[in-house]
């Protein structure tokens, strides 16, 4: 029943509901000698923030950071970092009536079956707004990220069965443009999708990447702790993500070896490879390549549209749920991908280091 | 650097390499009672031996498994299991040349990057040899779940393009093909791809999917070991995957809410969903309905195909890689898949007991 | 770097300086259905309060606790449950000297060989302060603990040279006397001590006791986790604890095989120990006797007595340390001692309902 | 259950039973590049082996370590390593009476309560036996650390009532004597000591100090996981250890702070303790002294000796406890403790390295 911290070295640890007081994060483990201020922080939930787009909904919350423990003179300790954003624009009677039914979609039946009762406001802690402490957390291990020259690039792939085109591909477009999709035609056609989705009062879903840039080979432990399987773990676990990919991901079991298989050069008196099919791993460890994953997303659960579904009497009922729901949550998750992302590899990157006897040597026997 | 122990409650330990003296595994933390024999584990063991088919290498090993500790009077005690199973056909002039040189999709370059050497015999740790231990172990926890009244059932969804028609599924055909296909055409017609892509020199991927029946709802530890998390985990680390999908995988990206969103139902008094598209999970916990997950592997990368790479004195070369190789290692990794299934829900089975005092309660004052 | 996380089932993960805006925990893995408010974590917080007698240091902090997340409508609802206790009293200036130098017993020296700087406000994160995290989860394994019928006792056993007399054990006293001793007499006594050791500028030692009575046997992992084992740990990561007993402690070494064994006899129709010198556990596990433990404190290092020590200019100094100092902290350990053994027990006792096959049949086929 | 793993970055994973086929143990994450070959391990188990002194039970086993993995070319991979001894001695009719009823000071008890049933045969799990595999990981762990430059030295401080004289240690003793005590004069006293009680019928006690040089200050992981609690942790989850000091121990609890402080000076340019009441750690980090810590070990539960106890049929028995019994263990949990110490202080050596982003720094961006 213990789920809720992540990591090996650079561990978290998230809190929060939807409705209780606030929703926050202690991370354990992390480096002395980093610069971080709340700015820093953010700037993440910045990205994640409700209600910055026609496409998401208009709660106004800040999402004001403050930072608790952990800093001392402007730089992390290496003592425990606690995190808090206090829930400003909560309105229970939005979620009154949802407590006598069982939203399909949603974890409300899960809870029960789990707990024996759950906290119905909002989705409780199964509401996308626990993804908070997570970003804050995310925001700390991209900056360490960013001091070892390891960079993160993500953005939104695909909503629906529209999908960016690499050869428009757009670095500035990600942050312009509501659904954060690097290519702005792909971006009109999508927006021009959801609007039509809204109007039949359903939900649609997308596709997020994330490319990372500077890791070094070499990098995940096998056999169970190999870096695109811990990162399979971390995507997954972000609520309504049904799929994982890595590299070509799923199109890999129709391809052929001698297309697949990415070959090896010498490229300025470093082994280089040649394509990246594999998505940057190895053998479960980072081969020098960008590495490349996906989520896939599913829908928005909660619509206007119709649905069947039972009550707590166990009845059958039809039900359409009202409040406030985005149509779509893509790219607000875009940035919960980057945490998650981030996180995976900065524990990894830490645990590395230990590798070698030599390194081991090195640093006990300079 | 810690890598090769997997779970919190029921945790093993692999150990071995292709061309050591044997593989194995330690279990720690089987419940105490269950009727154990080398025969509960040689079953599994048997059908991820090579050799078994036309498509497999023809290397000899009979993979007989030996318990070493943990069973008294034919029954686990709660202590460790320790199961070992000696390499017996190992040829190491094989692999001689291969010391040399990078194998692409191989994971000597990540290894050599890792450690500064690596044992080349025959792809080492990374060898799918290791996978031996895995499945060991996953008999036991298969064993375990049965006794729960759950189970798993597990074959290839597809080889290369060639995927089979579900309105042809029959179960026995599983075990009566050597591609573990459950639709005979398509077993056929897979075959036939296989020996074109063998007179080419080449290799082929596929999609393995494993269904699990009878796992109770709740079941799941949010928000970071959710169910579906820890499975994509699970399945990842297995060699040569790039992609894991729940349900409808990838595809809900391109789903609409009313058509995504399992509604409920009543069926003979009990709540039920009325279709899976989530494929299980709802929240990251399991949902009553049955878990379906599959895992997509990229073609075998030792073929006799020319390859472009690098040799270690760093010159770029062309390469054909002799010795034995599979042409396909997808029937092979059905019971792999199986294994890291059951070892991820006995897990989440034992962990979830303690979610609630009364639970606690009953156990302690009946 | 990442050791502020305690547990494996019952999670605990504490933050928090002496000087920053607050301390706090989160717990993870609290079964859902406990009735929890502030109060029953407040009156635990209130034993630990610095400046509630004259052996203790004046420092005004109320020490309010502040629950986060994880309640609803009075219960645990199974999610994190976040705690905050603002800090206070807060005197920068009283540690301004002590940047440049390092106080003998403290931990300033090791905080900087490890990170390179550290928070030298009050001892930052080695300050005494840190403990209100753990009492605070303490307090919530505790409740979940007499919900199972496990009580806790815990009380001063002595104080430098001067123990209790068990003949004159009085339960009552405990809560009555300002230095948390069962024995009235041995308080008066040891104040005086105190008071001596006051006018000499130097502070005193002392050991606290901890009785558990109602743990049924058996609970326990073998070999590591053995409930001695961590016990041990538990208690020895109090700061300024150099010693950990159970049972008859060190003077096991002098004793005699036909003595020291506690025989079996029937009591009521159930198996007990005729004697105790093992302190509770056999084997590593609760054998049904009351579980005895003993953390023996080192006396309070700083001092106004001169010192001998070195600034980090790296000239030897002698030094007498000015500020708010407690000549004991033992009365004030009490409840940390009691809070750590609770969390250390409430984790066993949830892990240990997996142990049987018949149990986990139990729960999913009742 | 799950309690035989020890460890964080260097882990093990012990198995093996007293009458099952052998016990080993799994290393996983120790660093590649450490030359190693049975002989390094055999050594260890050799100060481990029973039957090698008139005090010890003749059993022969020649306790002969096997490695199954994890080396090639004479050095550790990275991979896990596999190591295995082969049970020789077994005599199970020594112990068919014993199954029938619970033996004063042994596990036979809580197992029962634990599991319903256990291996009754010479204590199965519980027996001294199980520590073979810790000794076998402990000689890996040791050898690590001298190529840090770290060393243990440990002995038999007192058997019994008789302690040795520290003026007339003399470290060549120690392998020379057959009780392990570094005092001559010592060790015949306690030989005396112990015929002594063998002629009635009875068994000992003592106590074994481990001290550790060359560790440098910083290591440890607050607050839980400090280096000092870890020790304890270790050192008490072996069998009939009841008590664990560090430094001064419970005599600190008498002591008076200007008395117990270590206060610092300069030596040779480095800042060092004047004195190491505290035992070589400083707020749960290693100071730059020596570690001292020690373990109370209960006097050998089988004795011939008539003792009380109960049968399984809830009668009331006397029994006297005949088989191959040692009169006192301590002399052969010397290497135990000192196995364990050196698994707990090369786990905290390999966590240590990422304490700062200047050493992360160092090694991503040289």
């Amino acid at each position: 029943m213990a789920g809720s911290i992540y990591g090996k070295l650079f561990r978290v640890s998230t809190w929060g509901e939807s409705h209780g007081k606030g929703v926050g994060v202690v991370i354990d483990g992390c480096p002395a000698g980093l610069a971080l201020s709340e700015a820093d922080v953010q700037k993440y939930l910045d990205r994640r923030r409700p209600g910055q787009s026609k496409y998401a909904t208009p709660r106004k919350e800040t999402d004001t950071v403050e930072i608790l423990s952990g800093i001392f003179e402007g730089k992390t300790t290496g003592t425990p970092i606690s995190m808090m954003i206090r829930n400003e624009a909560q309105q229970s009677r939005d979620y009154s009536e949802i407590a006598s039914y069982y939203r399909p979609g949603h974890a409300d039946f899960t809870f029960d079956e789990k707990y024996g009762f759950r906290d119905y406001r909002g989705g409780g802690r199964s509401s996308g707004r626990e993804t908070v402490g997570r970003v804050a957390a995310g925001a700390v291990a991209a900056k360490l990220l960013e001091e070892l020259g390891i960079t993160l690039l993500t953005y939104t792939r695909s909503i629906g069965p529209i999908s960016i085109d690499y050869r428009k591909f757009e670095r500035g477009a990600i942050r312009e443009n509501p659904l954060a999709m690097p290519d702005r035609e792909a971006a009109e056609q999508a927006g021009a999708y959801i609007e039509e989705m809204m109007k039949a009062q359903d939900s649609v879903g997308g596709i997020v990447e994330c490319v990372v840039t500077g890791m070094p080979a070499g990098i995940g432990e096998t056999v169970f702790d190999k870096l695109d399987a811990n990162l399979a773990k971390a995507l997954v676990s972000i609520g309504a993500v049904k799929g994982f990919e890595i590299g070509d991901g799923m199109a890999v079991a129709a391809a052929i070896g001698s297309e697949n298989n990415d070959g090896f050069q010498i490229e300025q008196g470093k082994i280089k490879k040649r394509s990246n099919h594999a998505g940057g791993t190895l053998g479960g460890m980072s081969d020098g390549s960008p590495i490349v994953v996906r989520a896939a997303f599913k829908p928005t659960p909660s619509i206007l549209h119709e649905q069947q579904t039972v009550n707590r009497a166990g009845e059958e009922i039809t039900v359409s749920i009202k409040g406030r729901h985005d149509p779509v949550i893509v790219p607000r998750a875009v940035v919960v991908v980057e945490a998650m992302t981030a996180l995976t590899l900065i524990d990894s990157c830490m645990e590395h280091i230990c590798a070698r006897l030599d390194w081991l040597k090195r640093f006990y026997r300079p």
